[in-house]
């Protein structure tokens, strides 16, 4: 199980290492980059286009504003990548969250939630069980762990 | 290849078709259902707990205005759930893409863009080529299509 | 008069605290309970299915983001539920308010404003006024006294 | 059962009728009145005090654009008041939505989805079930009746 | 001169001061009252529907969230009103402004920008200048004062 | 009673007509100019600045998209401005109205809904009513006549 | 004077010829291009990194929905790139704005109006008359032939 | 080389702050100017209608709210003016985009990001090495500066 994770600019990591934390934990091999849509595409090109030959399941690519970076690192492959918005200083995650999942038909970006950096690892974790299969149980395992935890939160309320 | 693709009211299957048609292009078994978050919610947890059991690969949701189809269904499988924000007749889709993209922490959904049709359906393709490697031959030949297209676009103006 | 309050997470519990402690000043029999639409959906539509056997008049749902969990429980009852969207820590409430009230046709959520927590015990104890009659003398009471307070504030200002 | 269904206009009747009709279907009597919040307030306050006196259980408010009438009805009576916002000419609901659902701290609106006429007619008879038990089992079967169409228009698609 | 500044709650003071200062510069004289649309209505029409006779040239409304102050007070009088939208803790004054400007056909508020007190009182200031014509000159002087001030700003950078 | 109406193109006559109407039908002398704020600019200065000098009670000024015009003119006079935003191709007139509306610190511009051309009428009105005290009359009258069609209205529907 | 006009797809051309012909109408060399940036990254590097080089002056980049295309054009070139944002079929053209003019530190580009085809052509030649000194006579000409316009349409309200 | 940088407030200094000194370590001759469109508008128009005679290239506006400024500038010359939007204290600077963005046919303003002041400069530069040609190596050499920081930021995550 091989992952990268790539972000467009390095202040993006700290909602990214959420991310990353959360594949370790799911024994993933994880390779994180900071690469830029606009200041270094060729590595962004360079890098994806080899990326399946590399051995990566998939990409997921985390970025703020004008977020290019996941739809253009999903023009050079054909592995599913995801699109994390980052939110930014201003407009308060909208313009990434735009810039990310309206993407023109042919070439999709799995989007998830405004700076979901755990949902991100999750729902590569989903996708990497279908070859994978081991993982389905391990994620199931991590359902039953957060169902706990609520279940906890819920008893501490006293509510039953 | 199976693929379960599940709209909220049939009333989406105009757009929904599109997704259904280009799956079927690339010879993967769809099942299309109509299966309400609300109204049916027995019918969408039974589904849904047994689709990886049923061979089903991922899942597809489809649902306008407050959509929580997707994420209800993301609820009872590991399987990675698609979701495709249908517009509706007010707010021009927002108010999907929102209900769909903002899953909380623990339960992502793939979303892609407002009435994405072929998207959700080329990202399942995606997806599934983990597992089913001769689709990424496929999708690199589909995407060979798209730019010949493009080319004869490119060309049609004269402006080469 | 007994009333659940129902909260996707327990981050949520210091707005919904201001809805349970209104309710609780009315002598209503609150139960509170961290549930989620989607870690604990079985949790969710137990508890909700057998509401009314259970004596409880209505049930008010908390959530922020895709906030699903007001629709869902409203799936499995044919109480009242009303819908309080928790602002979180992007869009302002926007997607939380987005996801709960633009429900599809056949389950409404009666939603009320963006961390409205007091609306929400104020809307329960309106509902309630339907059956438990002398609730609408207090309600009448609380109206005075709200009154009250804003006369008082406008005679601090000297303007009168 | 008795309802006061309230439009700040009657060129909001072609929404506000879908609602009369159904709750005329549970067989709710029905009082369906044209009043303005700002055109005839006076009209609009004496109504809605003697609403609970005259034997009204809940009033619908219906409003578009600085949709007021649905909150000025609420700050009269101590009755449930449920708004549906109105799709206008511009800003598709928008306006009419924040401008019903964002009611200040003490004065609750009970807000269903734009243009959702059927669902404030549903959520009147949810909250009357409160008091008229026998609604319960009509809503259930209600529930059931949407139940089936869903699953006609799902055995439609050939899904099973 | 005699204008009346009403607001919705006293929490708007803090905003609303900087308009009520700047009118008492031009030696206007102010009622600053504290009345609430829905908490206190008959306060909101007994003062408005008197506003005229009691000598009153203009009304200015603050209001925040569903700001139905300023277009509650129009409806009782045909004197100019100005509605000033207050940013609160959700929607950044979206709803707010929304609230007070998208007034239906008939009822007008001069609505202002969002928290602009400074410009509410200049606005009552230019519409007194009709009726008392000295203030057309204190209205330029302030003008004359602005320009200097900008002047002087624009000197500090040295960039003449 | 003297108006003037500006509109930044002739395309916005077709809304702003009605404004025209309406103060037509009260007696006012309107002047109805196409002034674009960045096409005729100097037009714009001089019609404005000799505003007050040549009779005029107040401005109202119309546009769309980045609708300058309303603020640009105020800036020329200490007459009332009154802003009109008009709904373009796109964004539903959200553009028009931020631009008119959130106008910075000492220049104000009464703005009205977007498309409100009745209300832009009917606030001159009530504004001119300082000076020419008759018009108070006459807009009570069109009020009372307002409230006639309310009833009519309502009275038509049977509901009384 | 050599400019080249990029568009993501051919459905973008009926706006795009509004500023193509406006450009031919200024004598200015245009090369009118389909690239996409996501189905033909190749292209739209290639073209790009040696569009200096041969001889443009500066480019046009049009797209709609999460519009990369100027973004990633500019991330290729430090010729100035304009960027046009295009109304796709949802969101009204907000998507295609904040994905072009949000762009990310270090990359700009020039952002028009949505739609605002002329718009774009006249920014082309404003930034192409800094080397072609004619041009400014020309400019100065066509906002002249706008002036008289724009005064025709005064004169013929007969306002004057 | 020569460029006018003119903010509307004094207070837009910190941001655009930025502006000036990437400017200036380009070596370009910059001129800093707190220019209201609003309270200065004859210095806005004199300062503007002068500034290709005293030898300008090109001139960026900054402003927030209903930010006129750079459309207004805009409107009296024909180099090119590049619209920078500040941020204020509400609505994110939304305002301030859509209204220096959403210029109307014939006057075009060159927009950057919300508070892009970086850009700004950029576009400032990218736009003179039409005339400047050895800036085209200057802004290479700076790209390939970002590049480096970008690949060291890369570098310093281990991803390698």
């Amino acid at each position: 199980m091989k992952v990268a994770i790539v972000m467009g600019s390095k202040t993006d990591y700290e909602v990214v290492k959420k991310c990353e934390d959360l594949l370790k934990d799911f024994n993933v091999e994880v390779t994180t980059r900071v690469i830029s849509a606009h200041r270094t595409p060729n590595v962004a090109s360079e890098f994806t286009k080899s990326a399946r030959a590399n051995g990566y399941d998939l990409i997921i690519g985390a970025a703020g504003k004008a977020a290019h970076l996941p739809g253009v690192i999903a023009s050079y492959t054909t592995l599913p990548v995801i699109g994390l918005p980052i939110k930014s200083s201003t407009l308060d995650g909208m313009d990434s969250l735009l810039s990310i999942v309206q993407m023109p038909k042919g070439i999709p970006v799995a989007t998830v939630a405004i700076n979901g950096a755990e949902n991100a690892a999750l729902l590569a974790l989903e996708i990497m069980s279908l070859k994978y299969e081991e993982l389905s149980k391990d994620l199931e395992n991590y359902r039953g762990e957060m169902r706990r935890r609520v279940i906890e939160d819920d008893e501490s309320l006293g509510g039953f």
